[in-house]
């Protein structure tokens, strides 16, 4: 009984944060533990099912890197590399799109659905969510005397148009989307593109409450050798100052944009967490304290603190 | 970080019961200690909030004794008595109106909407909702050679008639409707009705989820002295067998008797609950054990025990 | 058949005031004699009804004065006065709510409902209807040398906000909403408001077509013991020149500034009429002599000119 | 004043009238005196806009046999008679049409626009609105040994079918239709039919609340030139029996198959009513005397009687 | 098995028209060769009923001229002329409208109908849709020393105002509006209308996708007597230009006109195509080439060659 | 211009198909050779444009065969048989929802997509739309005297249940849904089904009009090595008694099933159709010859002839 008091009281408690987030769109990115450690995952799927019920509103967009690998070892297929850059041909494309929209798409799908929820899983190419454009990449050691060249390094692409109405749909139809962080170029090909950074384009066309980035990591640190100094909240100008000085180590590069991108459209706020921590995104939304890190632009943080 | 994530958890474990009375209409029973002491009354004013905000529908129905009693002293009124029933003059349901109708449903509807809800406060002449005719109850000593006849006790009323029209109307625009237990007779009178009855006749009207009716005891007992005598579970068929055997005490009547009700016009199950209890109507409708009495329609008994 | 004859003819006439009006709203402020006598309520009443029938939207927002009194006498409370002003404590304010919210708004919504109409009552504590604050008069013989403080004659308050949601709601179900003057301050405190300045406020919040307040004098008079001294017509500005000359008595203050709250926020025209003429708003709407006084803004006076 | 009481009394009692037939719809056969007298005529046609403008839903079916047979002898057409039938040729047929559906009927429909209404003119063929077949009439001198033989007297039609989506939408949208008595034929050829017919129909197909045929006498009669013998209230079956004594004049037999084709088809009542009394319309539905002959089926009669 | 080959490849090849004139309304005058000629009238029937069934929304604005001249001389009707102007009294215009709102509305209906599709026709006075104007035409000869003076020559108009709600309500339900060119003045009197105007007027207040007049010529030609100087794109700026120097022949400027005032209000393009050839209008509709005359304004000119 | 008016007397002809099969939903197998051959594919792709541009509703389930072979060849996968059916174990079905669900089903949305379509290419996982069950083949050698038993061959499934509400939303919106044929069992785990056993269930849940099988022959022979034996029409009955007598081929076995169910459950007609056929889909739905086989219930056999 006794128990049973401390579950009720803490359902009473969360009654500010329903309030604060019914109808709002969440974007998550979801990847790293979170997807492949057991507890990590279920937990997560639940968290998924509550909140669609609750009146919150996930679109879920999910990496799938070390499967990847290992289906293309699988095939014989050995990667090149040009300058550090894997270069990603037909076949390698062809495979991650296997990999991405084919397998661990559908297991999400169907791990909401068992779960109670419901779920349809799709890729950027689906009504025509993601329009892509190829990526190229500049090199650090470019001659500074001659101008500047991309480098192809094949089917890997930048989002260039979202076009959001087939997550609306589905939104309306009461289902929980899950995107495969694919786009169709012009001449309708396939591209993979980096999913922070299409999670960030997704928040940025529906004007998301908040942007959500589970990582492997306690959020963003000022010395990423020591947890103890992880930044609880900044702001994008702060991020690019960190940036500017080297601070930012390579991951965590295309998250900081993803999120700049984000709340430079509308999206209210974005979260760095540890999808390591069970109901990550729970805390992050259930509590004051959050867990990772959270950016804001510099107009909110103000906002945010003449409101306390 | 620990309470955190037993905070989490236990939004976790809510998933269940969120889905299975998502968009659900509950009618409740307010009255008793839950009305009058204070730190039960703000658990329950928040849980209504609660529910509304996850999708789960209150209709609250309030009584007012204490109330009424206190503001018929202040004015001067004795009440006469015929064979141990008050007398209800015109003055006394005039005063019954303006306690019920006027300070307590609105203070009620204060109350939620102070912490974060839209409520709107009727009593049964609005919009009709209540069509109510005189109650006349017949003395044990009538002489059972002639013909029974009622006495007329004033305007005490039953319930005649319930259009729901405007709860729905109210529901569907969002506001928790919060309910005077008055009627109007066919003249245009008023009559004062047991609030029980008036909870138990709309949800019937409604085909209600569940009727919860709030006292200041356990629930049913077997032995009415002793609270180790909970009943947990029972028919409507034994609710009939305890009342001829004279185990239900006066005011337990019209409780099973609106519970009757409401289970013969398609609510699915009814509860009597003890509102001393800090969110006992969360703990009734979150968790497996709930708290008091569960009262079910033989058919809906056999349907919970196959499907589990 | 001749009589039969007059009647068709009659509700032929009304033909282009039915056109005028169709769907438009009117804020009604009922009171005074047209609430104590019978033959004038129950013409009133009928009015309401046939209003909402041909599709004209009254909202009635009624006072209460004499009833509350009576009530206070009743259970011996004696009323304190500051410089002249009756100070309302919280027991007064109670009797008040009681008397308004609870008598007398469910008696005109038991009148509505048995001529055939569909009301429900409720008080500016519904739905959040009005946002009260407290009302501070300044006294005459303030030292002019000393900043001027208000006078805390307790729950007497001003409307801060009008949210008319659920009028609107009310109004799209069908229903005629009958307000009774209170609102809820921000710690959920009642305050006891001016029925016309409540009207005013809602015709303001709605943008209603007309304000009519009804009064138990003829309308705005030039000499206020000379009834042949009627004003027909007057803009706010000629009303702001009376009150500057102090021809304006102490009761019709509160009804001139609430014509000019609702003519500020786009209401057509305001009317005072003697409630004590049967289907005195019949008259003011379907005739275009009208009764009592019109008051509208100086603009709407150019335009009925133009157009006439 | 005394005048603008007696209006206002007027519109008052209009109340339960105006309850009754709220939404409602009217099929009305407009002709003779109502169409050719100019103040029967305008009054006529303010009624309409006065109905529509109430909430009730008139629908308009126009004859025109004067203006007919006079345009056929503008243009030098001579008309064959067999067995006292008229013959309608195709030439006939054609400057029928023109009459009806090009003059008669655009100008009701700018009658009613000037008046303030919204009215929208079609002919039966408009949306397939009716289905019409060949009319072939018997003759009473058939050889009673030889199987009966229809005589072809040309393009004079019956309704085959009903087809009411046109004049629902028109209804929607807040127009008043008007309709002229032809239809198509299965090869697209034009019928004309009579005009108490099409009406008759298209009652029975809308399950109209009333149809009222207009006509120059002041209902039926007992015996046709004595007035005062008028029927106020006469069943079908009664209709029936009047007719097998022969005491319905040839123009009426049309009217009362019309009737009795409504009612058989959920029509609640028809009125044969005198076009030459102004208001004729409004007197109908205003007063519970109404005008001319009521014809109900036998079951609503005894409804009605219980009723009262 | 060949010829549906080229069958179903031509319907293929259909695929780009449809997609882009998907939902969009076009007006078409109908008149000339079209109209009496027997298959090019079928060809043309059936492609309005194929149009509303792919989902474009054709709009029938038809004339009737010969059909006018042929009645007015059955009826024995001489007509007067001023300075070579038709006067159309009041027996004229009436002539006009019985065969335009009554024979060829109804008959195009007709026709329209029995291919399977669903018409209604009305003439520009029902729903009020064209509010009309006296035409008063100027002399060349007027007295350049006096003010000009317009001559009366009776019923003729000019469009004022077009109100399209009944078109709007008609295409909603899925009606084809076939519209006979008639008009009411402000006293109700109808007025006849040239019906290209009438056409280029609705193109303009329903901004229509296309204009397309239907005539006997080829289009509009450089030398009248010279087909193949047919002139194929021609900005109204061009227009202008062969105006002033006398060009355009009399039939042709109304239409050039018409074309103006539907470019002028957002109308995209307007074209004058040769009626005689069967399905011209699809052929317009659905070949890169089309037929006849394309007006446009000169900045959709440029828009058309920039995507190009 | 002679080709022109060929092609818009084609699109003419299609006239009555379009309005028959106007907002009716047809179910398409997708595979074979119409997905493997460059221009059929590209007709193909362009006809389900073409469908849904013109208000006809395509579903189409894929299947995808060789390109499954040829991946698990890829990986190295042997495949093991027993009795003739191959085993599929987890390894074998991951890669055949990669390849399905992750290659081909995006492969055909994006040529939808460039076509100037709006597809979204689900799997039976997405939604719940297909629920599956493990399909357990009985072998021909089983011992007569034992109990059947069922092999198990691994992640072979059944369709147990169709949840069609993710099509209907997706078609709702607009967009043309491709279903990849899996299904998710009671567990979770992913199930290969047969495509056309999707179909057929997919048109038996929606009571699709038509079901369309698309394959590598002509249709159903009588003789599977003689291509003039094709049957063009027959019905479920016969095809019951052609298996019974051996004539129909295995491949061809699953096919009459998918139709046999899709009849059963109120699809209008099923077609087997040769893909190797440009436009094979269009030739069906726009001539009365079709191509292929019709197979229909008895039922539907007597009232087609009884409609001609």
């Amino acid at each position: 009984m006794r128990d049973s008091q401390t579950f009720v009281q803490h359902l009473s408690e969360a009654l500010p944060y329903l309030q604060k987030f019914y109808g709002k769109i969440l974007v998550i990115k979801y990847g790293g533990a979170a997807m492949h450690q057991a507890s990590a995952r279920d937990a997560f799927i639940r968290d998924l099912v509550l909140l669609r019920t609750v009146g919150i509103k996930p679109v879920v967009v999910h990496g799938g890197g070390p499967m990847i690998t290992e289906m293309l070892t699988k095939v014989g297929k050995t990667t090149e590399f040009i300058h550090g850059l894997r270069v990603t041909d037909r076949e390698t494309v062809n495979i991650t799109e296997m990999v991405l929209a084919g397998v661990i798409n559908k297991g999400i799908v169907a791990s909401i659905n068992r779960a109670g929820g419901r779920a349809v899983g799709i890729s950027g190419k689906d009504g025509n969510l993601i329009e892509a454009v190829k990526h190229m990449p500049r090199m650090n050691g470019d001659d500074p005397d001659r101008p500047p060249e991309g480098i192809d390094i094949g089917y890997v692409g930048e989002v260039h148009k979202v076009n959001p109405e087939v997550l609306l749909s589905l939104d309306e139809a009461g289902f929980i989307p899950v995107v495969a962080p694919l786009g169709a170029g012009g001449e309708g090909e396939t591209y993979n593109i980096n999913a922070d950074t299409v999670a960030g384009a997704i928040a940025a066309a529906l004007s998301a409450e908040k942007l959500i980035l589970m990582t492997d990591t306690p959020g963003l640190l000022r010395n990423p050798k020591d947890h103890t100094t992880l930044i609880s909240w900044i702001t994008t100008c702060e991020v690019d100052s960190l940036r500017s000085r080297g601070i930012l180590s390579g991951g965590m590069i295309p998250k900081v944009q993803a999120c700049q991108t984000a709340l430079a459209h509308g999206c209210k706020s974005c979260h760095i967490v540890d999808g390591r921590t069970p109901h990550a995104v729970l805390l992050e939304i259930f509590t004051d304290a959050g867990v990772g890190t959270l950016i804001t632009s510099h107009d909110t943080l103000e906002d945010l603190i003449s409101q306390s």
